[in-house]
């Protein structure tokens, strides 16, 4: 048995989003933002990115909670955009997880860094 | 059958974040991140949604799903260190989730636009 | 004598821009933006930089030099914003300026790195 | 009296900007993203575009026009990458300059939003 506790509130929203993908721009913000393409989604994750930090400089709890869930959002879009899902960014998560994963996370940025050299 | 959803996986990783959080920061990177306060946070929030674009643009499906991924996992850092949780943000997208809910955010942006004169 | 090779295109743009500070927010895109206040303005940064950066994935050097100007542009509605100029900014570029500036501006940069630990 | 402009400023920046963009990694920051390539040069774009809002949210104004600095300097290592000049992005902002032209500026602006529909 799934009851609501086992819901998959971003694999839903995957569904949903992908639903609109064929919607009527006219009609969806969802289907008129697929309709206007690629760099019409990325700029928004460049704004909702722009908004979250703001939003957190004012401490704004309600609104960090908010525009999180704006980003994500969009990022979803983006992803539906390359034939991704959540559950491939989930697994990549999990991947990480663990003590042992987000060490080894942050051993790679740092090597990364060094790397790089900034 | 209802395995592990988005919502645990979430949950799991943000009481991994939380636990890291009082760790040394010479070992563990998010022990770091909260070390160094909010602006390093939303510092790394505008980095990794420019990475995200840059993915995006190289077509590249992998480094999307790595770097959204890289930005839902420091966007949910700067949640914890506003004393938030993932569940909220999720919560938030479910109350947009549906026809109504994404076409009802749909107006307000679309509002919100018209109101700014932008 | 100061003919137009003498001219100085920020400042100039810059009288121009805080002239429009108090127009009418109905009949000037700088006048609404003053008038929205420091967030809308703070969130074309965010925007722009983005658009510039996907111009340059697309290697498009016309809206390369289009998206920069916005971004400059923007930046300019910012430092008013503050009652900051252009001449101040260009002052720091001057600072930084000639091998040992640059070089003392990379030293810096990459201690600011390591003392981040990032 | 005509003293050095900000053309001037930006053209000498852009000529320094050249001379180390052959110069050693090890030795230059500026040769070493250089050698690193557009992305590392594009993801300075978002970096300092976020640390320019994050000064800007504290009303901090030395460090307003320190990061302004910042992300104009690292736009004209774009600009050199790409083979552009600041005198190009001078001569748009010119093109836009005066009443007419910032208010043709606003129009297309706001023409584009309607196009868009967001």
């Amino acid at each position: 048995m799934s009851g609501p506790t086992s819901d998959d509130t971003l694999a839903r929203l995957a569904a949903v989003i992908d639903a609109r993908r064929t919607g009527d721009p006219d009609k969806s913000y969802v289907a008129r933002l697929f309709h206007k393409g690629s760099d019409a989604i990325l700029k928004k994750i460049g704004e909702e990115a722009t908004e979250l930090v703001m939003a957190a400089k004012d401490g704004d709890r309600q609104k960090i909670v908010y525009e999180t869930a704006d980003l994500w959002f969009h990022s979803m879009i983006a992803l539906a955009q390359f034939g991704l899902t959540p559950a491939e960014v989930l697994a990549e998560l999990e991947r990480r997880e663990g003590l042992s994963g987000l060490e080894e996370f942050a051993a790679r940025k740092a090597q990364d860094r060094e790397a790089k050299g900034i």
